[in-house]
């Protein structure tokens, strides 16, 4: 059987682009451009609680990944390095394979360099620290949001939810859409190009990892301020038109890991709002606006307030 | 019960001193020092594999970060920052605050701002990845030994590996020198303060975590070089007395988890050397020579080359 080491150096090789010293090291060596701050970012993924054990090895690679960089895009930084912590049951060389396929070819795709990490014997667990840059200043932050603020979203979210039910149980729905929504769960892409064009421009923002309703919470209760959602101005996926009008509402407004981008920017940036995403090409949608409170308030076509799921997922509940 | 939130905050809200924004974001965001290289390393702790169910979480907390400071210190990096992600099986709330003593009284003994992590539930696992920064052109590397370097061990080695044997049998030893083992390999002490006066000095570096032979392999292998190891010259601890002359030529020159730095320099710099251990408050010892050649050979005092055990761990063996 292969060795750890004799596995990642097969694997995990990829030349790196900005790193003075990546590997073989007790540390990787990075020079960060000149005047730049770092923003940074560390996610892990158990098996059994964030994938299901027997999950494609290259997907997980991918989403690893991804997930990391959609923090990074939400703060309005530049993906530039990652590092990569791995515990693994056995020395499955298909799966190390698969696995770092899904993770380098997003890597390559954003230009981020895997400068270190780590490999151990133990349960499935996959950590990845990603570091991005940003002009001082210019960060995208979730307190930052301002009374009166527009509140966009890009894409629309609802589709990995539904994604994880299709895998579930058996659904009544159009084969194209069930293989949307499984795609959007399993291979996130993240909004890079629109975080590093909203930065500067928007206000607060935050990556939709654990549902419109919730993620939009945090910025709210980071702001000090409240938050009203127009349902009828919330994009609504095609993928979930054979879903009850209930299921679907759960899905677009508490569902999560879509990976969209929840942000606000003032009223008067609205053109350059669209100008900036438009540069991105990434579709975004005006759904509401920052007020005085502390929740959010999601209303319905007639202006009444709509019950909301339990909202947000707590790992330990 | 608290959710994972509410016991990570309750836990780890330290005083963050040199990072723009910790936690409560989707990245925390530094400035390292203008003209800085950073140093960045992650390693990663599972249970059974790392350390066993039941251990001591304050240790753990403690060794965790040790790790990674360690590894800093290999560099001659000045550590900074570290992130934390934590699996854990269940919202034990007396495990997480004793983790959390152990691990920030590391942090602030160091000046290490816990600038950032993530939290979920699985089967206990910890990664750490920590920063430090370095001057440019000053980090030790393990590729930078010289034919004719002299080779230095700080401090002593195998008293980690003995102390895990005394959690695992009985042995015939004297009190004291058990606890001083367990203590050895429950709570390692990363040699920081020699990294840094080394840096510029040292030519090559590595950290003892798998085996004094093993990790001076490691100097080999990047150096192009050979190293031959006298061990009449090697510090052997008091504390492995009783031990047998083969379990303690084991110990000292196979056992991990010491984390002492083996580093290498030039002749001419031995005045120099002794110079900045002495301010570092750390002892060192000359045990060696790099050499032409690719392996390292132990010596013993007539001359004749010894036989070691299989050197190094490697997790999938």
């Amino acid at each position: 059987m292969p060795s750890e080491f004799t596995l990642i150096r097969r694997h995990f090789t990829p030349g790196t682009r900005h790193t003075a010293l990546a590997g073989g090291d007790d540390c990787a060596l990075i020079a960060p451009r000149a005047g730049r701050e770092l923003a940074i970012t560390t996610d892990m993924l158990a098996e059994g609680t964030h994938f299901l054990p027997g999950a494609d090895p290259e997907a997980l690679g991918h989403k690893t990944l991804a997930v990391n960089l959609s923090d990074l895009a939400a703060m309005g930084a530049e993906p530039r390095w990652a590092f990569l912590a791995l515990a693994l049951p056995d020395a499955d060389e298909s799966w190390v394979a698969a696995f770092a396929r899904g993770f380098l070819s997003l890597a390559g795709r954003f230009d981020v360099d895997l400068a270190g990490g780590d490999t151990t014997r133990g349960p499935r667990n996959l950590c990845v620290t990603a570091i991005g840059e940003v002009a001082p200043g210019r960060a995208l932050r979730r307190s930052a949001a301002r009374l009166g603020d527009d509140i966009y979203l890009s894409g629309c979210t609802g589709e990995a939810a539904y994604g994880l039910v299709t895998y579930r149980r058996r659904v009544e729905a159009v084969e194209a859409d069930v293989a949307r929504c499984r795609y959007r769960l399993d291979r996130p892409m993240p909004r890079v190009a629109l975080g590093l064009a909203l930065a500067g421009i928007a206000h607060a923002a935050i990556d939709v990892s654990d549902g419109l309703v919730a993620d939009l919470a945090h910025i709210c209760e980071e702001s000090g301020l409240g938050a009203i959602v127009q349902w009828s101005r919330v994009p609504q996926s095609s993928a979930l038109a054979t879903c009850s009008p209930e299921d679907r509402r759960r899905f677009v407004l508490s569902g999560g890991d879509d990976y969209e981008l929840v942000f606000t920017a003032s009223v008067a940036a609205r053109r350059e709002v669209a100008a900036r995403a438009a540069e991105a090409e990434t579709p975004v949608t005006r759904i509401g606006t920052m007020v005085a409170g502390e929740c959010v308030t999601v209303l319905d076509s007639s202006g009444s307030e709509m019950t909301l799921e339990q909202a947000g997922y707590d790992h330990f509940r």
